[in-house]
């Protein structure tokens, strides 16, 4: 920036608000020197100034009135971290039109409205930063878009859950179930009272969307693609495929460019134990990606938190004061993605547990039903269980198509000797 | 950029000199999109220009005549492939001196001549890119110096030399020596025919100058810090670390930022075993950094090879056309360090490896020299070897400086008792 001096306003004093209000803070002193001239936090906008953020804050820079910062001659750059659609998105836009780069970690809104902030900053010759957005605190989106910008990618995936991650790593540590240890999750504070929008698989969706745009240039509404949460997962499952397929869960988004188009979805998979997925555990985060030249690249890190979030929030700021005038094609911008694999035809191993009755010939039925419906099996184990009439039988196929598979789940799960639902994860090989 | 095409200039035609050449003919599509405008490789400059690569190339581009690159107004950036200090260091000066930005993948130019490359980039108002110096196609100094600065970094630890890497899993995974892994690895190619730049940490010191630069702003020369390689290890350190101590052993190159000054250093490191570190094997590289407001972040893929290399060669040409104008400041350029610890004051755990006689007593007088040197011991374990009258004893250390241990170990060897050098491995905690 050809500015003197560079004048920030933050709409938003929330966890990660009072994060960035600390950096500058503390790190001052950084910032001006990599940038080469003084960089200010000028105003900070919330409804509420007065809770107590626990962060010192010059207590002139607080306004309750955005209009402080969006119209504010002296502010270059707006960081916008109300969250969710409005009045984000018009704060957002409002911002762009009176000529401010914006900076945000919002992925709800620019996985939702894309189309619309992209056009405004292009059309406000404006920047719009949103590395926090997916992987919190981690590299991910400028190492993407730029320095592996001469590869073209074979596939994105990533675990970009904390509070999923954190549930999935207790329960396969300890052998606890989802219930208990989303409990102790929310009583620690790494899952929220309502954990839906985490553990549905949500929150990864909205990430996954904007991983695909940058990666493969293509726009996917989330109504467009399967999403699958970890709810159902239990310990049986996580045990019997680490000890007897050395196989870890972890909830993943996946992106996939195929001849027959991009393949996208959401849900708990299974990995090889040494796959370096495998080893990333807790709150944790980790892009994982392959490129046609740089092959496979992991980007680890903390995805969410205060400081981390905050430390992504920062260096977007200082990325548009170094090249104010840089412009990267994100691809055309549409709402509709071209060519599209349907879930149906994803190619998958998958592992099936289902319990039956403990009858002769039953598990003569179920492979016969898997046979007929074109699918081969890898692997099948009946556990006997002296205490109950019931035997949990786990199954695991070499790769066919989920249409193949779903099908014959369907009639397995008509049939009398089958007990309640039968349970499909698929395995990433 | 503002032209409406851009005109690459290329010096050196060897292995990732290929790889370039082989990005425009495979993704030229890729590049001019995301540029927005026309990017051609205008000219390849070799010595050598009649062996085939084994990659198409528009002969007429072929030029024997670096001049046509240097002194051409058509080129707008330079990519030096020559490698080493000369005449490397005069093609990049001149290039720079002639108004066009570089772009360089030479580790031992940059960590050598630092100063004078940075600042005649600054005095002819150019761009100097490196990103391929470091982790080869990992993106490194770009996340380092953009996405993460604003933070202040802890740590940077990273396994930064592919051919090492190779031979400790293998010696780790197989058990086998030291001697037969680098003969292995150097029929499959994966190491020179001298391989002791890689095999001694030369490599990886060059590269941990590069990353304690960008990290700390302070360019520490290689005199400057203790650099050991990984000759000395046996298939037994690696069994007995693996199987008592669940450690697994890297080398490292490490910078860390204490109260007492910068601690730099490049040797075989034990590590935790559930390190995230310990999983990365093979010819894989990852730098793992610990920032103040980011927490652990690791950065991993491949750290060699024509593929990868490439890569992030142009990468580094597509983000000086985003951003021609990208001014980051790397600290004062200044070639002596102003604070730095000496290995001496290291504070580290260590695994000490020595062989007896037996006869009794010889374990005390041992204890009985390391406590007088100040060092308390975690673990001692003596080994009996039925079928020789050696005895190899195996110790690990509490935290202690490095000059404690080093006094200790003269003492140590200078015992009659003991035969051979005590051996020293540093342990990351």
């Amino acid at each position: 920036m050809s500015k003197s001096e560079i004048n920030i306003g933050l709409i938003g004093f929330g966890t990660i608000g009072a994060g960035v209000v600390e950096i500058f803070n503390k790190n001052q002193d950084i910032l001006s020197k990599k940038c080469g001239k003084p960089v200010h936090l000028r105003k900070v906008a919330d409804l509420d100034i007065t809770t107590d953020r626990g962060v010192k804050i010059d207590e002139s820079i607080l306004t309750t009135d955005v209009n402080d910062v969006l119209e504010n001659d002296d502010i270059d750059i707006v960081i916008e971290l109300v969250g969710g659609y409005e009045p984000a998105k018009t704060f957002v836009l409002k911002a762009m039109e009176n000529g401010k780069h914006v900076v945000s970690a919002n992925k709800a809104l620019i996985a939702k409205h894309w189309e619309e902030l992209i056009s405004t900053a292009d059309e406000n010759n404006v920047r719009f930063s949103f590395e926090a957005s997916v992987g919190g605190g981690i590299p991910v989106l400028q190492p993407l878009n730029e320095c592996l910008s001469a590869n073209r990618f074979e596939a994105i995936y990533g675990i970009m859950n904390g509070t999923a991650n954190y549930i999935l790593t207790k329960m396969s540590e300890e052998g606890l179930k989802f219930e208990d240890v989303l409990k102790e999750a929310q009583d620690k504070g790494y899952a929220e009272a309502d954990p839906t929008f985490d553990i549905e698989g949500h929150d990864t969706a909205q990430k996954l969307i904007v991983l695909t745009k940058l990666g493969f240039g293509e726009y996917v509404p989330q109504e467009k693609f399967h999403v699958e949460g970890i709810t159902k997962i239990t310990p049986e499952d996580i045990e019997f495929a680490k000890n007897e397929l050395d196989y870890v869960i972890k909830l993943l988004g996946i992106a996939k460019q195929t001849n027959d188009g991009l393949e996208i979805r959401v849900h708990p998979t299974f990995i090889k134990k040494d796959h370096l997925l495998a080893s990333v555990n807790d709150v944790f985060n980790a892009i994982y990606l392959i490129g046609d030249f740089v092959g496979p690249v992991m980007l680890y890190g903390q995805g969410a938190g205060r400081m981390a979030t905050a430390s992504a929030v920062v260096g977007d700021c200082l990325d548009i004061i170094f090249n104010e005038s840089k412009r990267i094609s994100y691809g055309p911008v549409e709402s509709q993605v071209k060519s599209m694999k349907n879930i149906d035809d994803v190619v998958s191993k998958y592992y099936i547990s289902l319990t039956t009755v403990d009858e002769p010939g039953v598990l003569q039925t179920i492979t016969g039903t898997l046979n007929k419906n074109g699918i081969s099996i890898e692997s099948i184990t009946q556990k006997t269980n002296i205490d109950s009439e019931s035997v949990p039988i786990i199954i695991v196929t070499h790769e066919t198509e989920e249409k193949n598979i779903q099908q014959a789940i369907q009639k397995i799960n008509e049939l009398k000797e089958v007990e309640g639902e039968s349970k499909l994860i698929r395995i990433l090989e």
